[in-house]
């Protein structure tokens, strides 16, 4: 099962909003439909929005009456635009719409239907090797679980969070299939709370050992030595190795160091922004109030009440142990490891 | 408005549990029903419950057919003991109990009727004392809150955690009413939410400044600079400074150290446990975990997920700035203070 895929001529997606309670899907036939569903979250996840980026592009592509390579390539652009403005923080957003955009630039005496074709082959192949990343990102990860270990995770990152398989819920995944015994505590993550929805979901259905906590009850499970590791995903890196991943993650850093407790960060390669220097200059999106007053319309205080719904914030790479790649665990110094692994050599 | 008063033989509670939706008080007759209320946390907020214990106590020399003065402080110490049991993890709730028993036990010579009368007066000067108390201890704190300061809070320490006027949300209270311009920034305080539900509601009606926050997002706004105080209460102080607070406590000290950023902790002296050599003796209360799964009835996910409530932790003293009580505020080394405070010379 995908979290987003191609089916006979439109994208379907699991509707996220919705789960825990229900698995149900969406079918969208417009690149606006899939910048709509990048906004409201019914998808969400740094990789899972790259891919659905990457398909709101072949989208485009079959919406377009374009008749010349030009015509086609300037709506693509457009639709590219609109694509990138759904959410400011992930990196992967633009990545899979600029990879789609590359892709075709380089097909100059290409008919607009073949060019239609290899978008539809690009974004289906993007998501294949996301599979694939996670898959082999997990493995590398999963060294990291040892038998009785209590893993701290925070948001999520499992297959919602990705085509399929996850990120940081990928390493926790690939341990347990290796057959590691390890105990899961999962941060709720108020406000959207996508730790108890979404990733203790998928635990329940992987059969990893888990339970909820509130997100104000990490340090104290970290003050009584039961977390071993602290294991999550990222939505932008940058150069230096700061990254960008949903609130809470910087003060999870700060606890994990206090207790001398190791703070890893899983993440494709695509989620690597070199054009960024730091963390600093990482655009972070302030949502709605609402979320924080009543999470999915169940309402906790009235609608009157004032509040700040900050969706992400920074951790400085000098919190971090490592980032788990597909290449590997990259360790300090960050700057030249993220380099190496972008760019290759 | 009390929290918690003495009407015409019975006792008067707000009920907390439907605040900010409605302000409704429910009316205990018996001292098992304050009981409940405590367990139940109708009234919460370590000094308010203290008060409860207190008036409890008044009830149950009322209900006592005792004749004699051996049989009702027989009757009074049962009960007593089944209102210590009512919470583990507040020293206020046995520092009522324990005073109103010390009071009727040096008064062999009365009737039992006459003890009666001593009982109630003696819980309505607790009530009285609590007041003034905490205006004392908010003018003490207010002190530390310049014009232009940010404040950070955690839980509910204000007039709904005490007999009114409360003690964090006190110093808050006291400096606004000095004329000060601030701005408070409310931890939403997962899994009972006291900061959203409770603080915000009494914000709201001094009109105070403020704004929500999800737990998440303290060290975010403290990274920014935003945050240049931290103020919250104490549910029990052990002799060397430890202190056990609202769960999510000792995270946002280990913060606000992080930063740079002073943080108080601000109580009621009857609130300090000389007994107590250090914080790694307090009881802390794990709660059901469906206060986390479903608050106050809304299901963010299904009750068979699964999920851990502790609902307090300890922060060591070397994380703290001072304590703010009704004799002044404490500094380190905090032994000695504490030990002055509580004792006098």
């Amino acid at each position: 099962m995908r979290t987003v895929e191609w089916v006979d001529g439109y994208v379907r997606m699991i509707d996220q909003r919705l789960i825990p309670w229900e698995l149900a899907f969406v079918d969208l036939r417009t690149f606006q439909e899939v910048a709509d569903a990048i906004t409201n979250m019914t998808v969400r996840g740094a990789p899972a929005i790259g891919a659905s980026a990457a398909f709101g592009m072949a989208l485009a592509g079959v919406q377009s009456r374009a008749a010349t390579y030009e015509a086609l390539i300037a709506d693509l652009e457009a639709a590219g635009a609109i694509l990138k403005a759904s959410r400011p923080t992930a990196v992967n957003l633009a990545w899979g719409v600029d990879r789609m955009l590359r892709r075709v630039k380089t097909s100059s005496d290409a008919t607009p239907d073949q060019i239609r074709t290899v978008l539809l082959q690009e974004s289906e192949r993007i998501a294949d090797e996301d599979v694939a990343i996670n898959q082999q990102l997990g493995a590398y990860g999963a060294e990291l679980i040892r038998n009785g270990d209590t893993v701290l995770h925070h948001c999520n990152t499992g297959g919602l969070a990705t085509v399929d398989y996850g990120t940081a819920l990928g390493v926790i995944r690939a341990a347990h299939e290796q057959g590691k015994k390890f105990h899961v505590l999962l941060d709720e993550t108020r406000p959207r709370l996508q730790g108890s929805r979404l990733s203790a979901w998928e635990l329940e259905q992987l059969g990893v050992s888990y339970d909820i906590i509130p997100d104000t009850a990490a340090g104290f499970y970290m003050a009584r030595g039961e977390i071993k590791l602290v294991v999550l995903g990222a939505d932008r890196i940058a150069a230096n190795g700061d990254f960008a991943n949903k609130i809470g993650t910087y003060q999870v850093a700060i606890l994990a160091k206090e207790h001398g407790i190791p703070f890893y960060s899983a993440a494709p390669i695509s989620t690597v922004d070199l054009a960024l220097a730091s963390g600093a200059d990482i655009p972070i999106e302030e949502r709605d109030k609402a979320e924080v007053l009543a999470p999915y319309g169940l309402a906790l205080v009235p609608p009157t009440f004032r509040a700040r719904n900050p969706a992400f914030d920074v951790t400085p790479s000098r919190y971090l142990s490592g980032i788990i790649t597909e290449k590997g665990i990259i360790r300090p110094p960050f700057e030249a490891g993220l380099r190496r692994a972008v760019l290759g050599g």
